[in-house]
Parts: C-alpha cells; structure tokens; sequence
C-alpha cells in the first residue's frame, strides 16, 4: 500500500481530484483521478469497471447522484493507504481524450472579444451585432477533431482572400492563431423535445477542461459570411485532459459582472461566473492573463439557450465559452486580437511575433480557487504547430 | 424457402437493394435490405454478425471493396430462393436511424436557394456573397438531433425579431420550414491532417439519403450573425430510413450545370451531379419538385473542401446539400422561398399557407435513373408538426 503525497501547493491537491483517461506503455486507456503528481487507477481504487472504459463516458451518464457519491469516496480512499497498483506517475503514463465527443457547440460569450473580432472582421459596423446581449451566440464545431493536448497541430491549408486581392488563392495559412476557452462536459443529456432551465445546469454538467480552439484567420474570414466558421476551425481543438468537476469548481462561483438589458426569462437565473485566471504561454513566454470571470454569459445560460429550441443533449457533449478576453489588452486570449489584426506584434523571446509559425509551441493554463483555501489547476492544453501536409 | 417478389415499377427494384436498420415488435434492430416490399433480414441472409449491429456503421468502416462485394452477393441471393425467416413486409417492421452519425455538416450547394436566401435574409446586398462561387460554403450542424423519417418534430421555442419590433421576444417559432436535401453518407473516414481528393469520393462514400432540414426562419433570421445558423436549425433534421448505395446510382451521375469562375484546383474533378427528382408533399399535396441536378457544386466537391483543411472524417459522418431549388418557382425546396417570405402563399388543398401549422405533415419522395432503364426510389423522409411544448 502507498500513501500518495502532496507536494505543498500542488494545483492538484485534494480539494481538485479531476478526472481523465490515461495508459501505460502496451495497456489500454482507462480512467483515473489525479493526486499531486501521480494518477490514480480508478477500476483497481473502487472496484467498479466503469472506470475500466477508454473514456468517461459511462461514468458521465451514470449521472449527479452517482458522481458525488464517487467523489466523497475517492476523497476518502486517497487520504489512506491506496494499492500501490493503483498508483502510477503521471509522467510515465499516457493521457488520452478523456471524453468520446458527442457534440461540440462554441459560444462567443466574452463581450471584450467579440467586440474586439467585430473591430477587426467588419470595420464599418458596429461591433456588437445587434442579437449580441440578448443571447449568447454560438454555432457547431466539429467533434471529430477535438483532440486531446499534446497532438501535434498540421497548419490547415485552405482558401484566403485578403481585402486587396480580386480572387482567393489556395496554401497554407498565413494567419494561424489561437482561441484560449473554457469548455464544459455534459454527463447526463435530455431529450429531444425537452429543455434544461438555467436551474438545472448541476444536475446536467460533469466538469470543465481547458480548450484551445485553434483558428486560420485568413480561411475564416473568406468563408464565414453568411453561414459561419467552417474550415477556419474544423481542422483541430484542443482540450486538457483533466477534466475539473463541477464540484472542485464551487468556490470559484462569482457573480456576472452584469447584463444589460436583461436577458428573457429563460436566461434569467444561473447568472453566476468562475474566477478562473487563465495564462497563455508562446514558446515557454507568458503574452497573456485571460480572466474567466469577465465573461458575459454564465455557463448555465449557455446551456439553457443550447436546449431552449428542444435540441437533445447526450453524454459527451463539450460546450465551449469562446475566446476569454478580458478589458485590457495582455488579457487578450487571441492573437488577432493580441496583436491587432496583426498590426501590432507582440515580443515573444526577444522577437516580433504576430501570428503563429511553424515548431510555435501554445500551453494554457488555468487555477481557480479551491475549497481549501489555495488553488486548484486546470493542468495545460498544449500544442506545437508542425508545417502544412504537402499535396 | 421464398422467393421475393417485385411489384412492376416498384422503386425497390433489383437495381437498388437500399440498407436501413430494422426491428420486429419485441427484437433489437438489426440491419436489412430493402427489396420491393419486402425487408430481408442481412444477418441471416450473409450468415454475418457485422449485420446485427443497431446501426449500419461497422459494415460501413469495412470500405468499399467490401461494400461492393456484399451487394453483389446480395444481389445474388435475392434474386433465387431466400430463407423465410430473413423476409419480413416492410409494413410489419419499425425502421430506425440507419447510421450513427459522427458529425454532421450542412452545405449551401444550390445556386438558386442561395440566391433566393440572400434576397430575403439580406434584400440591401448581393444575393450571393463573393465567396459562394469559389467553394462550397457549408457549417456544422447537430449530429444528436438527427433522426429518423416519422419522427414528431415539436415545434421550437426561441427568441424571435421582427425588422419592425424593437427587442426580440421569446415563444413557439412562427415561420417553421423545410429544406429538401440530400445527404451523403461517408462509409470509412480519413485521418486527422490528410484530405480526401475530388476523385476519391467513391472510396469513402458509401450511399445517399433524403433529408428535410428543418428550419425556424424566425429564429435563425434572429440568431445566425456572425456565427452562422444554431437554434434555428438544431431542434431536428430528418432523413430517410434508406441508405441508397452510390452504386444503385451510377446510371444517375450527369455532369454539372457548369462552374463559373473555374474553381480553385482542389475542387476541379469529381465535377458530376445526380439526376435525382424530389417531391415535396405538404399535407399530401405536392408542393414543389426540387431537381438535385441543376445543384452548383457537386458531392465529391463538397467532401474535398470539407477535408482539404486536413480535418478527419470518420464512419457515420453525415454532409447534406443544402436546400435543392432549382430555376422554376415549382422547383423550390423550402417554404420561404416558394412563399417568397410569406408573402406569396401557396395554396394546400384549397387554403393558402405559407408557413407550418401544428398537425402539417411533409413528406419528401425522390427518383433516379436505375441499371435497368426504369426508376430507383429513395423511399421517404416525412415529419409531422407537433405544438410547441409549454413551460
């Protein structure tokens, strides 16, 4: 039997205990918890095979009731003596995708940043389109290519148009940039025909994870008028592979920092946010300090207005914020906005940068604070951006 | 032993052999072919468990080779003596969703819907926006709302602004669509940072279905800026019980209308059309005959643009044409074009409508040029209007 230690300060303390998929070199993925630095194997800790699976999802559907009960008892069994089989390090393990992706919808939920993209995509409008504070606007992302940190991101190749070109051309993207977010994983669905009020967002959503939802700018720009981004985007999103239980999340709840007007009814309540700082790293350089609790829309409205129309929710279904930005410019979580559409770069290891190159290297990381009085951590999304695939 | 009979002139013919999942009153779906009114039972038939499965999807990922190997062999054996027990009456079975679908992404591919669209979603601006002859303009839709032709579509809740009203109210939608479509079904996928070429379509699409997009015109006008349609658009999109095989459909490839500019040398080849004719019935009235022929951009170009990014496609992925209208006011495949908006009705057995009313019932049927000289059938993907459901 071992005991897991702690490390003082650890992100990844007792009152964290988030969840994931791991394997050991030949062995197939199977869920664990982490502790500190080790992983916890969860069939062999409670002797339950839903853990066995490659991914959450079994866990997940299994719904609130369960998943508390299943957090007071690794609580528990993790503050004794655990089977030293259970126990592996997390740096000799794999990590995998640790939720099969049913679908994946996008909101757009900071006000800051969608201000700031309306700037910089249509100069001569408003900002803000007009349905801006009334809903919080989001589309559908593609599942199949949410992929979990660490994979390696291919530059999207696709068709650009700048402004003073008459045709589009076809290569690589020439603006490739990122999107710092904040997602959240379903666990149990509703059906079709149903809705989930704002008050029901608990009984409904298992954790969060980071999202890096990588973004060509220049493909997006040509194609995404009138029915939204498609390939700027299809092409890769990231995602950490901790998932944070709603639980661990509790005192991070914040209140919003304010609608105006105010939203309908069907939005009114759950109005509260997560104090949440995020962290950007270019190649190992902080360039920017997005805070969650900026946010415009809360979670549980994302959720309410994603359900409102009758549309069904199923296990494995990751709802992401959009990109988090916040009033000032280093709390920017994108480049184009970071660096103005391009036009004013930012200094990443004594150079110039303004959108990513080839062998770039982006890690978010994320704390908040936990039920202990310290912080608890999100662990990372990372990915390094490798050269276009050739024809 | 028996031996099916075909009805003259029945679209089921020996030149189609469609593949749908279906079940017997107390027994779990299973996957079957169709053949005049019969349904025969593939499991027993090939003596093949792959055909068990609930869906179509593991005899799907077994590709093309195999795809075309089990038709012949069906083909085969359905035209001599079948065992009894694997031959059921279509009228006796429930047939479900014939595919789990991965991901789901809706095109915009007929020149004249867009057209129509861009005068009635934007009557100050070019109908068409400068990207839509360049590439096939297309956005994520909600794999989990897709479902089965017969299944009630409740009519959707949401927010709603008329041009002429100040701030948007929320309630049932009252400007509910159709859009007639077609589908393709991709059998195996391609791996993350690859893409799949004009040519190659045949490799990776297995078959075609109907589908009617169901669409709140009141909701999307509403919500669809600047991150494309969302609300308006996932509460449900129905599709036919019937997978018809690209094979049953060589003898219906005919080339485009023409492509003006030429587009961009990642879309040139696989420039072929389907000589496919919809009906739309409203309340049993048929409304509209849409042709899938005069569509703008074809199949295989629509798959090329959806991967050319390097996005993977996986198994039970799901790419729809968008609306099909073509020139004629007669051939249009939604309401609110036929209706130009609601202002010109249609009259449905005797009163004019323009939108849908709680209790309408829409059926779309289609036809294509069979092997044999007569005409294949997709069969039907219907729907009817349940209320919306209260608070």
């Amino acid at each position: 039997m071992t005991v897991i230690r702690v490390p003082d300060g650890s992100p990844f303390g007792h009152d964290n205990l988030p969840y994931g998929v791991f394997s050991r070199p030949g062995e197939a993925p199977r869920a664990g918890v982490r502790l500190g630095d080790s992983v916890v194997d969860l069939a062999i800790l409670l002797g339950d095979d839903v853990f066995a699976a490659s991914s959450l999802n079994p866990f997940l559907a299994q719904g609130r009731a369960r998943w508390t009960e299943v957090r007071a008892r690794i609580g528990e069994l993790v503050a004794g003596d655990v089977p030293d089989q259970a126990v592996h390090p997390v740096a000799q393990v794999e990590l995998h995708l640790p939720v099969e992706v049913a679908d994946y919808v996008d909101f757009y939920a900071s006000e800051h940043h969608a201000s700031n993209l309306g700037r910089l995509f249509r100069p001569d409008s408003e900002p803000l389109m007009p349905n801006w504070k009334h809903l919080p606007v989001g589309y559908h992302g593609r599942a199949g290519t949410v992929v979990v940190s660490g994979t390696d991101i291919v530059r999207p190749c696709g068709q650009r148009k700048a402004p003073d070109e008459t045709a589009p051309t076809y290569g690589p993207s020439r603006r490739l940039d990122i999107e710092a977010e904040l997602g959240f994983v379903v666990g149990t669905g509703s059906p079709l025909g149903s809705r989930i009020g704002v008050g029901e967002f608990d009984e409904h959503v298992f954790g969060a994870v980071l999202v890096n939802d990588w973004s060509a700018r220049d493909l997006q720009a040509w194609e995404y008028v009138p029915l939204g981004p498609h390939l700027g985007k299809s092409f890769a999103t990231s995602i950490s592979p901790w998932v944070v239980p709603m639980d661990a999340l509790a005192a991070a709840r914040v209140p919003l920092p304010g609608q105006d007007p105010e939203p309908l009814p069907y939005l009114r309540g759950g109005q509260w946010g997560l104090d949440i700082d995020l962290a950007v790293e270019w190649n190992g350089e902080v360039v920017a300090r997005p805070p969650y609790r900026e946010m415009y829309w809360s979670p549980a409205q994302m959720l309410a207005h994603l359900t409102v129309n009758g549309a069904s929710a199923r296990t494995g279904d990751l709802f992401a914020s959009g990109t988090i930005s916040g009033p000032e410019k280093e709390q920017r979580g994108a480049f184009i906005e970071l660096t103005w559409g391009g036009r004013e770069p930012v200094v990443v290891k004594g150079e110039e940068r303004t959108f990513l190159a080839d062998g770039d290297e982006v890690t978010i990381t994320a704390t908040a604070p936990g039920a202990n009085g310290g912080r608890i951590g999100f662990g990372e999304v990372t990915g390094t951006i490798r050269p276009a695939a050739g024809d």
